[in-house]
């Protein structure tokens, strides 16, 4: 029976790496021999596995390593293959498919980093007479002739650290459950944030319409003004109804101070987006005086920014919405470089297109009413995603009382 | 064909009456003639109607009469006729079912108004040399031989009157969504409880263990020391974690100002029954200082009447629940006499049970994290009722804020 | 106090027009004054009321008049305004709002049918030497110059009718809940698709993924073979995942005889979408023999067209799908033309953004196993959509199982 | 600082056991070495570790032993010790609260096994001359005067083995999604119950009245007819439904040949209880002819055992519904022994009570439509518990067609 041995290093028992390695062997059908094992004494110290792993067949055996070592199983490899891609916006057949964990390839005995890592993606060498790097790359990206990593020899994926300290992010674990004390949790994203201005590390901001329809708009505004948001994305409905209240007070045709539905309410949200389309865009709606208050106007006059990514189900659209999918994917892209926390609030579109951008490394946390959506979010792979079932309106009530400096 | 001419009067338009009568004559396959005709030409101005219906058969045409004289189209009628009781606890066959809105009996000519309005229920005819009554009763209070009105003859039912008023209320009508404004309707509740109390009518709170979960018991606990509740419903669950948090400091365990699993937390909550269960009642736990402080304290202390009702998924339980479903059923239908605004809180059970016992005048709040909960409790029948998809915590402590004279 | 007088005509009781119109008027501060009024004597009578609506200020008259104008209430008028467009894709200011109700507009003392109707669109008056005709346009369709109805003058919306005959849909009305009998809705689907059939009106089928991951494609497959989908819509994940499941047997790396993650799985999506971008279109994959079962094989094979519309959230994408939102949406907005129903199965995005597009007489039914989601679709003013809460893999067996001719 | 070595025996790296004991250890604040380890070489082998564990405080120290015991770690220990119950349900201070992991005490140096085991019990000895035993009691059940097992010296838990196999219950894991393909997970649900029948483990059902609401009723009268239950765990709604669709052809006054609300439906419900009320008993009626089909009448005709649960939200109710809640747990108490399959369809509650009775061993599927019941049903420490989000309508049609010997 065909064998391989893999070696498995870091904090491996309480990430629950080693497990999981065990099972997926097991799982596809092969067989293991514990070779070598170190545990680390303390939970400092790192623990050593050596893993004999076999299967009936070399094809077998070879599917379970591959899977094995997106979890960070290492093998005695020598260099990554790479084969050219054949057309623009293809790449070559067995291609290697990226994770969200960190990763490096090898090329003539180096490892490199593949930066930046996002899931899902091919690995592109580039390299001139001084420099040689692996380039982590979504198939639209990628040209004809492009040197891209086929199969998994020579690439190495470090399993995340069990990094969660006790706390309250370590009870949310898989939890999201409304039965949990929130202001808690509110609590330590206001830590989170803290921490990642500490580091120079980015906070992004994900939100959907329902921020604005429950009368939240002014409590978002505020934690842009006072500078706790580094990078806004968002839709054609977001910025329409900040605009929306902003202009005529309603959202949807809701009057926010009321409740009620304006006399031709409904109609306001057009309204908006036919004045910001005749000012030509928002920053000119602002510049002309015509937007004076909001989410949108907090982000241009605090120089915040931001994406607006279309969808087929918007009206008009603004005209700051980049309204190709793949040109606004690209706009987020470049922008999610260097975040350290994503809170996304209210939006599953955005949301999950954002996670698929991310590195496992970012810590994520999704506020959505509706379990469901939590429970999809999370399920997607983002391996730090808290989730937490509750209303964007009181969830950003509690955080702008708790963020220092929010003027409310 | 048969037909037979009713009446209709009110606000039969605008309270949709007029509307459904006509539906349910459709959709039983009846047919109909307005004969008569008088709109009310101004919103005070009562609107009349005299229909002429009729159907293939006498029993089609008595059924669909029986069916809209639920909805207030009254017939020419003559006395209701009883029929006595043929066991304890058994109607006769053909007893009339009332529903939970304004209902009267004609006897001897005279119409006798049904009291306690309850709604699944049969009118038992109490007679004495001096008196006569008609009284509403469940199934299980009646005896061998009681007076009971069977058929429709001689019964009429009174349509709310379309009574909501534009406002708050008046915009969440079947809507249960969670983006909307949610501290409109949250201001628009505390205006309820100041009506209530304005009106001498009394205010019902039935709650679910959540609230203790999320950390939210001191909001109820402040709510009820000022003394804004007059009843409270609720079940082993809600007063054992209240008592767990009194004692321990934990809700199922979790600390409620770490939100990490206490050390042997799980079992605090068994601890507190047996705690509870050793002194003989809630109420000697706090005469006797072991309990000093929580919901539970505060019904003791502030004299507010509660029903802990007991269910099969109960541990202990406390000494104070009543175990038997039917006699907890008639503690709480006893307490439901007299209330003006009924608040429920994060339980499906207590809700529904609380919901059964309510006539359909008694403005209901349903507040749940879940949207399907809130759906279930608005679909069965209660009339005033107006579902608010949120948390418990944020509307207990939002509640709390905006509730005179609550202490925080 | 300014006053005016409307007249309503149809079924406007028990289509409930009349009561909504009086409740307009009360909600935005008027008064009415109902002085003339015939009801229709039986259920194929029209009624007739005239209503004089009067408000403290003439602009608060103007609004609620416009309000109830859009209910079908009409007043004595003139020829509908026109103003030109001030620039490529603006309105000029006071455009008239569409509704999604079937309307006309007055222009020269003629009432022109504004067409395709579809909702929060301008209508465009498009004149020649020869004919003049009232065009429904959406925002970004309107060109510097052209002429555009503004105001509400000389405007007609014509109510639906109360349409529904007593069965199945009648009593699925406004209920959405997982709670009734399904089977008799699948029935009730099933005739409504052999009446569009006979009345030659097209079947739309719009879907998610979700039908894949399920295991249901096949059924979608078999009942797209069998004829009864005129046009798809969806997105690149159904695509993908279709393909991925006809190349590799897996949807998002499951393993659809099985149950279990393949080995490698998450990555046959990528491969999937590798393969047909080679191959340069969905078309080229079936011609070149690459691709030969599935939903998509089958909608090239049985010549059903499709628009696959992109978002933010996308790998790839492949290459039919239309990444602009814009074009997308224009795309189906050409498809829609002469729609009789429309199944919207397991997806949000695609439901509502079709919603949009669909005027109100078109039977839509909206299946998700989540019940926030049919709410949210039901919420937006879709008028004759009918909501199931169930999963799309049953809903499809059943379905397939009911449909004449369906293969299985 | 104070410190005890532990030892941990079993598949303690795939079971996630070593995983977790550590996991606690930190959380409680405690630090560890560990001293030996030998792992398990292949999927057969046992794994040991020795474990030193330290804290700050005797007391700190103590409580985490305590925890991770209850996953299994051992002491070097001593008798158990044991207190006299103070009163009649009431526990001694400090009384062991059990899991539902097989348990074992020690007494005069051996080990009894805890039988039979029940989570959130106590443990009492009962002992004669001639037998010891340790019997597992809820706090009701004790008496004055018992032998009661205090603190944790001398009790050791069992963790469960990583017992799956690959396959579908695998793969389900943590997941409850709905988008999964479903009938692979019948088809799984189909092998426990035959394994179960093997094994002569008893199959027990617990179900509430949406299964007769969507018309499923027929399906699982069937599957009690071919004998594939052997109890049944309800309450009075699903009784009473089953008996009005009997009666009437009603549920809940909907009717199931044409999903219309039958003229006087609602009230079918109450007269079906009335019915039975009379006659005395279920069995009564059926003896009488009055109750010839249905879900209760298999039960009867088949003579499976049923427990009918009262709660406070119950009409009537019927003569067979237990209403004292102790009274119903202990009688379904009595009948979950022996139970190896228990599939829990549509009920909060009787799902959750079931599940605390229920000791971990036994195989659990939790179907319901909405997410957050079967998410609450699988956060509450049912060890072996799946869980499937999706109709029971089509989850019965499907499981009764997979079921050898079902007729349809």
């Amino acid at each position: 029976m065909p064998a391989e041995t893999v070696h498995l290093d870091g904090h491996i028992v309480d990430s629950l790496t080693l497990s999981k390695v065990l099972d997926i062997i097991l799982r596809d059908g092969g067989h293991y021999r514990i070779t070598e094992f170190k545990i680390g004494a303390t939970r400092a110290d790192l623990s050593h596995a050596a893993i004999s792993v076999s299967a009936g067949t070399s094809e077998a055996l070879e599917q379970i390593l591959r899977q094995i070592q997106q979890h960070g199983a290492s093998r005695v490899t020598g260099d990554a293959k790479t084969e050219h891609a054949p057309a623009d916006g293809v790449f070559p057949d067995g291609f290697y498919v990226t994770t969200n964990l960190e990763t490096s390839v090898r090329l003539s005995g180096k490892w490199l980093p593949v930066e930046p890592i996002e899931m899902d993606c091919g690995v592109v060498i580039k390299a001139s007479d001084l420099a040689i790097a692996a380039e982590c790359h979504p198939m639209h990206h990628v040209c004809k002739g492009d040197r891209v990593v086929v199969g998994s020899d020579g690439v190495r994926v470090s399993p995340l650290d069990h990094a969660e300290s006790p706390g309250v992010f370590g009870f949310m674990g898989s939890s999201v459950s409304t039965e949990r004390p929130k202001e808690l949790v509110v609590a330590a994203i206001v830590e989170a944030m803290q921490a990642a201005r500490k580091e120079n590390r980015k906070i992004l901001f994900v939100g959907g319409p329902a921020i604005l329809h429950t009368g939240a708009g002014p409590q978002l505004e505020a934690i842009l003004a006072a500078g706790w948001i580094d990078v806004l994305f968002a839709g054609n409905a977001l910025a329409t109804h900040d605009i929306e209240q902003a202009l005529f007070g309603t959202s949807l045709g809701v009057g926010m101070d009321t409740g009620a539905q304006a006399a031709h309410g409904h109609e306001n949200h057009l309204r908006a987006i036919n004045t910001i389309r005749r000012a030509g865009s928002i920053r000119n709606a602002v510049d002309l005086g015509i937007l004076t208050s909001g989410i949108m106007h907090a982000c241009i006059v605090h120089k915040v920014p931001y994406v607006l990514a279309g969808s087929i189900r918007d009206d008009g659209p603004l005209p700051d919405v980049i309204t190709d999918s793949v040109i606004a994917q690209d706009a987020m892209r470049e922008l999610v470089r260097g975040v350290g926390v994503a809170l996304m609030v209210a939006t599953t579109l955005h949301s999950v297109a954002t996670g698929n951008l991310l590195p496992a490394s970012v810590r994520t946390i999704c506020v959505d009413s509706d379990a469901d959506t939590v429970v999809k979010l999370m399920d997607r792979g983002t391996h730090q995603a808290y989730g937490l079932v509750t209303d964007c309106e009181f969830f950003l009530k509690e955080l702008a009382a708790r963020l220092p400096g929010v003027r409310q």
